[in-house]
């Protein structure tokens, strides 16, 4: 009857930190948290519910009587430590890349696919950020209308890329505003590959390294999730994704078709009104559309500018936006954990 | 023969100031130069090719003996002193919206259109930025293998609204750098409308006002002046325009569908790459791409990105990239007053 030991692994990143507080209003009842992090920051303290834990180092053994455990440290750390945590009896959810293509590991959004969750063999997977938002504005439309198509311009923040990366623009902004000429990078587009470019005062149209096809790995999570959380192959989706120099937040313009005729803006805006984890924010003639720095903070997903291509019958645009490490990280992920709870999908070992 | 007395309309504004720079370093033989904006600004000093000017007040009788008026000072501006320019044997050309969708007036990005030059009754209008650079960027491509969609998603920069624009947004950066709660907005999104959202770390997802359809003017600019531009009606074009806090370089995130099988990218990098003020940027394995803050200061469009849609064989996307100031703006009308002195279509007044 569900008390859980509960771990977060990666606690003190920027989406572990959110974790916490996600963790912290949840409907989740926890019997014990634990949080995980790597030497370096083994012995700080951490609050959680008013009360002081110690972060522990990370290791094999951490996950000894834990039930869910909350994975949130890099894809390296996913593939080395997950398999161990649910050899231990924990259920792994994991925020990471590692296992999100795997075919016998699902790929959750609460409001889109819980039913996916019943096939889990310990290792659950959290979907890339900008994928989720996407489909919880899509699915609603997908389950009534039928979609085709999806074409998405991302405009995404930068917290995204983790603390060095929000510490990074902060400083070149100062540097610009300053009047500085020199401006050093060393975090972005992507800490992993050769080259770095200042994102202060500038738009890059680089997410991760490049892949097939001159796609980088962000496009194809969000290609290659949005098939597999929809269940559909034959979808057609394409993605450009460009970081833009906001903290959190990211927002999207993503262009729709739909498989039904006849419909309109209102009909689209009627279904999306009665969605879970969804606020519509249209409403031209007052100026009301969805904007990053509003949605910070925010659990859902917030939609506007929804209109008519003024070509295609069936197609239509939208903006979409939600704050990235909330309902596009940590809040996703302990989403999945209240519905793993509700759906007695967790199997308690003391 | 051309030497020719040049004003400058709007002298003192972000556009403004770069007119006088691209007039500076342009081939066009000046026999003077005038300098003219509000009342506010009169008798201030100004330097023109190192020499001391004074800016003067604009009235109608300022174009008597002009022979070429670049304005950029508003609609309202353009439409009340235009025709008396034009009445005083000026040639005008109007960098606002004012005049660019009159049938009789050629619309001109001079890489595509020069030909209508020859039609002028005395006005021709410069392009909307984000147009302009969407326009060097598809016209080789649709010259050679016909174009029959676009979909383009804008990332705007600030100084496309103005001088108080630009303060606005790093008097912001700076406050929420500092910690500060209460961001006062005056300007953005959009002078003349009700509402006014902090651009500060943040995506506005609306550029001038609302419009029928729930489009923006901004949107529609780019729908119609595209379809005006490349001549044709039958043309699909969709916009969604934001502005985000960039300072200069207009980036674009753009869909097409052309016309002919079997093309592939190498096919357009290649086309591309022989067009008239057109950089390629394009070498994923280099992390080679557009970007704006290496844009500002440049008169080219900057294209990158190119690839295959994944679903449609006759789709690709791309990223464009360019200095809104300048090709966007001074540059593209110096770039017209050299054509129409190049095509003989100056009558010179004195």
């Amino acid at each position: 009857m569900g008390e859980y030991n509960v771990a977060i692994v990666g606690a003190t990143g920027a989406v572990g930190t959110k974790m916490k507080e996600m963790l912290e209003s949840s409907s989740l009842p926890i019997a014990s948290i634990k949080f995980l992090a790597s030497k370096r920051s083994a012995g700080k303290e951490i609050i959680f519910n008013e009360q002081v834990y110690m972060i522990e180092e990370l290791v094999n053994d951490s996950f000894e009587g834990m039930d869910i455990a909350l994975f949130s440290a890099g894809g390296s750390i996913s593939k080395k430590f997950a398999k161990e945590a649910v050899r231990r009896g924990c259920v792994v959810i994991d925020n990471t890349s590692a296992f999100r293509m795997d075919k016998d590991i699902p790929l959750i959004v609460p409001e889109v696919n819980p039913e996916a969750l019943k096939k889990h063999q310990g290792i659950i997977a959290n979907p890339n950020c900008s994928t989720i938002q996407m489909m919880v504005a899509l699915e609603p439309i997908r389950k009534k209308y039928g979609l085709d198509r999806v074409i998405v311009s991302t405009y995404q923040a930068v917290s995204g890329a983790g603390m060095s990366a929000i510490n990074e623009l902060k400083t070149q902004t100062s540097q610009m505003l300053a009047g500085e000429i020199n401006i050093e990078a060393n975090v972005l587009p992507c800490l992993g590959d050769k080259k770095h470019y200042p994102l202060a005062f500038n738009a890059l149209p680089q997410i991760d390294v490049f892949a097939e096809d001159d796609y980088t790995n962000e496009e194809w999570k969000m290609i290659n999730e949005t098939k597999k959380i929809m269940a559909d192959d034959s979808l057609k989706v394409s993605a450009t994704c460009v970081r833009i120099p906001v903290m959190t937040g990211h927002s999207e313009s993503i262009y729709l078709e739909i498989k039904t005729d006849n419909i309109t803006t209102s009909n689209l805006k009627e279904v999306l009104s009665q969605s879970e984890g969804l606020i519509l924010e249209d409403d031209p003639s007052e100026q009301i559309y969805p904007q990053a720095l509003n949605a910070e903070g925010e659990k859902e997903v917030f939609v506007g500018r929804i209109r008519r291509d003024l070509d295609i019958t069936r197609g239509f645009h939208m903006w979409v936006v939600s704050d990235n490490l909330l309902k596009g990280a940590a809040w996703n992920s302990v989403q999945i954990a209240e519905k793993l709870h509700e759906m007695s999908l967790v199997k308690v070992t003391n």
